[in-house]
């Protein structure tokens, strides 16, 4: 796998250390590596590609390229310890600033774009990223095609409470003033990217989540080969909830109105884990009944940062995470 | 020196191999390094920062930094041998196609951009991009501020051809109808970049040349600080002579006149030897006689391309310089 071959510094599987997938998207997707790198060398995060906001949607428009910016926050997020990857992972999330052309535009988003556009295979091309950055895992593509988000969405106009509108691209999608229903992808049924199946497959842990719902979580969902390896692994499963619902799409819901959304698009999907903060779960209860209709079992648990803003907190997530993982793992614990 | 901060694998200073440094810009200075990188572990690169064309006039209009293109030449020239170093050289030289904000822009050249606004040092922001490259030698500006070329120019418009105009811009002079008489910068006398000078005044050898005359080459003396330690330098000097006159600014000139050009602009600047290619060379004894003038040597030795286009051979132009090198050298020879 060309990967292997660049990846040069690849980590020897250490005994007992998990094999962990993650999968998701934007901020909620770094928040959940940055963790999970504290936790093993044996990393993998299989990212959307349905942006077509900002940065990522100009580049793909101009160079009908995959949107590189969900890519490029997993790598900086797993950028290596010392100086030279955090500092390469500072130029790559460089944005320049100008009255001009390159405004707005990630550096890093630059830098992927042109690899690929050097050396053909998105896979190779992100390996080569990772290298540079000394990144604690890989990252890849959940597709190779240029995805998006096509969503139905009640009340957009608030003069008719009940229509039903579709509104497409993911950006449009993430800050609709209507109900997200459901989600689909064009085009639809894409092909996944064989890495990260076997990913999925080969794992012991698969984390989904946290992030966007309608724009980051579920559409791994809708990519068969992909969707198929969730339901097939192995692996146990945790979902990490967000920590609140997402103004535009997911606005007011609850966490269990979440996982009924997810367990809407994919019936058949089992989850071993919920994971929710534990001071935002207004009703314990019912989520945990929630959680119990996908299989799960439900672990509050103190993951939020402590300056009350609505993020993760990386070494209590991690935390968490670990305890999951100790206290449920097939293979012996380990550290 | 922050260059030897993030160095890391600063080659060891050999027995006897000579410390290098060439001073050019542009193709002709790829051409030296290309063949100097293969006789000393101690290369530096120092390069003009007056381009104001294409990628790199855009970049400087755009964001106000130093021209990126002909440092990231250099640096392409000096990369690793492996696949790594080489595919990065290949990733920075990659030029984006489109119909759109980014055509024509090399991405080498945004990438040492997001670099110096990231780290703020110049220096310190090449030798970031050297180090990726697994770069054979350092590569500096030899001015840390943007310098723009001002030339008297005679007979621009050939109804008066023997009026004086003023032509500015490193690209309008470079493709000028006229005849360059001289060329200033702007600002006059910038600061040159402390590490340049201290190349120059520590260094065994220098090379200047093979590039454009008066837009590669010429812009170095006029940088006082840098004239100064090529004035003083106990170093052995070498100019390698181009192939043929430049269309635009130097069309049509004898290998003689580019050494009166040189000594007009700096008289007290004596050199050790010249180098020119003994096929393109019509008239030897004027050429020797104008070296002579600089206090130099005359070398007519083999060092174009054998396909009859004119560009130097690499391991051709490493061989001349290995010869005078060896023959002349204060140090014992090497290798």
């Amino acid at each position: 796998m060309a990967s292997h071959i660049v990846a040069g510094r690849q980590v020897r599987r250490r005994r007992g250390a998990p094999r962990i997938t993650a999968l998701g998207g934007g901020h909620g997707l770094s928040a959940s590596l940055s963790a999970l790198r504290r936790l093993t060398g044996e990393l993998t995060a299989v990212v959307t590609v349905a942006d077509d906001g900002g940065s990522s949607g100009r580049l793909r428009a101009e160079l009908g390229v995959l949107p590189p910016g969900d890519l490029r926050k997993a790598l900086a997020a797993l950028c290596g310890d010392d100086e030279w990857g955090r500092t390469w992972s500072e130029v790559i999330q460089h944005r320049f600033q100008s009255d001009g052309d390159l405004h707005g535009h990630a550096v890093g988003n630059l830098l992927i774009v042109a690899l690929w556009e050097k050396l053909g295979d998105p896979v190779e091309a992100l390996a080569y990223v990772g290298r540079l950055l000394g990144a604690h895992g890989r990252v890849l593509p959940m597709s190779s095609v240029p995805l998006d988000i096509e969503a139905v969405v009640r009340g957009l106009d608030p003069a008719y409470p009940d229509r039903r509108d579709t509104v497409r691209g993911q950006a449009e999608v993430a800050v609709t003033r209507g109900e997200v229903e459901s989600v689909r992808l064009l085009p639809q049924d894409p092909p996944a990217v064989p890495e990260a199946v076997a990913a999925v497959r080969e794992a012991d842990w698969v984390v989904l989540g946290p992030g966007s719902w309608f724009t980051s979580v579920l559409p791994h969902l809708m990519v068969p080969d992909l969707r198929a390896a969730l339901v097939q692994t192995r692996a146990r499963k945790v979902l990490a909830l967000n920590l609140v619902g997402q103004p535009g799409e997911t606005e007011g819901f609850s966490p269990q109105r979440h996982l009924e959304v997810l367990g809407a698009h994919a019936p058949e999907l089992s989850v071993d884990f919920v994971l929710a903060e534990e001071t935002t779960v207004a009703d314990p209860e019912a989520l945990r009944s929630a959680a119990k209709r996908l299989g799960a079992e439900l672990v509050l648990d103190n993951v939020a940062a402590e300056d009350g803003s609505p993020r993760h907190d990386p070494e209590l997530l991690a935390a968490a995470y670990d305890r999951i993982f100790r206290t449920h793992g097939r293979i012996a614990p380990w550290r």
